[in-house]
């Protein structure tokens, strides 16, 4: 005879009874092939209803823990496959895990993005209509370059966005522009040699480094990566961010980009890398047409992510194939799957199509011009600017802030360190030694509150002070 | 002075408004600088409210189209660079995708999940609860190894169901077993020998082959893959499933088990990759301790998935790295982020650890074994049963049928193809040649209706009389 006693929480009582009886089950107070008392008793017995035994026991059927003869009732079924074999106690090893970058209380290193901005209330409702509706497909392996409804909506952003024409099958979606430069390699080949602006994104250095591909370095002018460097470095594929460089903001003008085109159309097997990462943040003056739409050659591959420009918990970034890669990509990779979910690919779709995305840029482009104007008019009003020249063009999450001292960049980090500001120097950037010398930091302005300024502000005086 | 004529559909009238005047200022009829008409005029004008028109430029002013002087009104921003620069059309190009397999009416070849088993209402709300509680979390990027809410989720999982002891930080979460494999071969080097079991898993071939690995093959015998075959044929690392090996459903017993550890353990530098896709489905016997629960020198990484468990849309998998590996990936692999989306890693931590997870692997356990048994009997009532032998272990979701033909596995395959049929012979999967006379053919059944049936076994005669 079954007696339990139930509490009164928010837990169901029929989840409460269902629990009690596997546990017995499990346990082996309840034995297999043991008969359970038939509904209406444990019901009455228990003083709750029947409905509610009804749905314990269905729960514990539709699970296997019991049986249903006809017209006899319900067994405890055989389950030992289904006791925990459980030992007790998690464990803890050895292991040491990377280490977490310390929190500053201000931060003008991270191009974090403000959580308040994202509408998560629109996605949680694009979702929920998604999941509700396409669940077919849910159930089907994405196919290899992503579902057909997100390329087109990407193809048809860009189009109005960017003023580039693009087949939606040239788009191949990936988990991150991380795995799509590994997918990159595999396509183009890692006896290639690839080359990278300095100062550059250095983890692209890493990346291409866990293929056996030791980059090549060419350094820039004010116009961006110079075609003598690409020469002489003897680069098969050249990595660059014309639209707007990391870290030093420059935007390469249209007649160094027919330079760099041209290099690439010298000789068979050369490609362009154009990563347009932050494009849809530029605030001044008309877009700036990528390398992309004005190749006729098929030597550039397009590259952008939605990372940046909605959150990076969205692990969403895409490239644009030439016709040409893109036929050899379907014929060579296309045994692997999309690593995207298709709940989260349908989502963005829908977020696109629906005219969410555009929106979302432009009150982001609206929110990160007045942060960058605030910060601008602060650091112009401050006495800082007797020491210090800015350097921006209008675009992105960050400029440049140079300083005219004696101090090295690495010396002035650690003093504001010990103050809790982070910024990040220059010079951090620069992927061959030779350029320590040079005292600019990067001011990414992207999720800084008011309460900084006063700290930050508030600080120039101890900055005085200490002869920077 | 604006006047519109707006529609009476489901488009809210304040987005019409916003529409039409957004759309004027980008085709130039409303020019920079340009005075909006005050709100209560254009109400008034226009029969609808003050707050309608209100929300509008509210919206249009947070886009940046117009902006506001105090006292003054409403004004056309300059949005020169926000204009489109759409050039006609959309683009089609002379791309060859990879080619759609067929459509069969009865197709056994498939391990599709069916979506009517997915919980996708729980998936929903937990994800929204997610969205609404977690966005703080959104906006930082994923740890490499994955959020560490559903690392703990897993090993508590592995604790209880495989009686596995493992931290949290072993355990790397990845966009799908493909994108893991990968960073196992930049982990282990790919210039090590990697042995994969023959027959097996052909993708293996493909994904090792990008990184310049070629597989070696071992040929197995009834209990699986032989340690004369390892030595043999060289391997460093070798790739086994030893729970139920995919496609002859071989379940490696405990004494080849410590022979193959016992293999690893000869030499430094020499790993076992064990693959237990399908271990959560296994309905009959206890189920079997895994390799790495055993192995006691830190020599076997264990992979598994939840788009066999779950659906395959949510493309989330994870390995289980030995100590020294596992710190070896901290230090040398820690740039990269992780390939999944934080909100599905927060989504299936709480699907875990609520224990929607365990109840649907409970259900989908009771529901596969229900598919195998009604297939294994109708076939076993069938006149098939005279040249057809059945060979399967209570496991997985197929088993294996022999055919006693003097007909090819090619020749059958093709016949039933013109009935619309999809068998896939045992055969296809020998990764070299030697071992086509082998007519046996794999039974997948996760995913048929009951309406196969009547095709599968009114056509029975048919088979008999083409002398199968």
């Amino acid at each position: 005879m079954l007696t339990y006693v139930f509490e009164k929480n928010d837990v169901p009582l029929y989840e409460q009874v269902y629990q009690r009886i596997k546990g017995d089950i499990i346990s082996g107070n309840l034995k297999p092939g043991e008969k359970l008392p038939s509904k209406r008793t444990f019901a009455h017995n228990h003083g709750i209803s029947t409905i509610t035994i009804q749905n314990a026991y269905d729960q514990l059927a539709s699970e296997g823990y019991i049986y249903t003869l006809p017209r006899k009732g319900y067994y405890v079924a055989d389950v030992g496959e289904l006791k925990s074999v459980t030992r007790q106690g998690n464990i803890s090893l050895d292991i040491k895990m990377p280490e977490r970058p310390p929190r500053y209380k201000v931060d003008l290193s991270s191009n974090r993005i403000n959580p308040d901005n994202f509408p998560f209330s629109v996605w949680a409702q694009l979702s929920r209509k998604i999941l509700s509706e396409k669940s077919r497909e849910f159930m089907e392996v994405s196919p290899t370059g992503g579902i057909y409804e997100l390329r087109e909506a990407i193809a048809e952003h860009l189009k109005s966005f960017r003023g580039m024409l693009v087949d939606p099958n040239q788009i191949i979606i990936g988990a991150g522009t991380e795995y799509l430069y590994g997918l990159l390699v595999q396509l183009l080949g890692a006896d290639k040699e690839y080359c990278i602006e300095n100062p550059g994104y250095k983890k692209l250095v890493n990346i291409y480094g866990q293929y056996q591909i030791k980059c090549r370095y060419a350094s820039m002018d004010d116009k961006g990566i110079t075609v003598e460097e690409l020469r002489s470095c003897g680069a098969d594929i050249a990595h660059i961010c014309p639209n707007h460089h990391f870290p030093t903001g420059i935007t390469m003008p249209a007649s160094r980009r027919y330079e760099v085109l041209a290099w690439a159309n010298e000789q068979k097997g050369r490609y362009i890398i154009e990563d347009d990462y932050d494009s849809e943040f530029r605030t001044n003056g008309r877009p700036i047409p990528t390398l992309f739409s004005i190749d006729a050659c098929e030597k550039v591959i397009y590259m952008n992510t939605f990372s940046k420009s909605l959150t990076p918990t969205i692990r969403i970034s895409y490239m644009i194939l030439p016709v040409h890669l893109a036929n050899q990509f379907y014929s060579r990779l296309s045994f692997y799957s999309c690593t995207v979910s298709n709940l989260e690919q349908y989502t963005l779709a829908a977020f696109i199509r629906k005219g969410y995305f555009e929106k979302h840029i432009n009150r982001m482009r609206l929110y990160y011009s007045r942060q960058r104007r605030r910060l601008l008019n602060a650091l112009e009003e401050s006495k800082l600017m007797r020491i210090c020249r800015i350097q921006e063009n209008g675009s992105g999450l960050h400029f440049l802030i140079r300083l005219d001292t004696s101090l090295s960049p690495q010396q002035i980090e650690k003093r504001l360190q010990k103050e809790s500001i982070r910024l990040q120097a220059l010079s951090d950037f620069y992927l061959s030694p030779g350029q320590e010398g040079d005292c600019a930091f990067i001011i990414s302005y992207s999720d800084i509150g008011l309460c900084i300024y006063h700290q930050l502000f508030g600080y120039q005086c101890t900055m005085r002070r200490r002869s920077i």
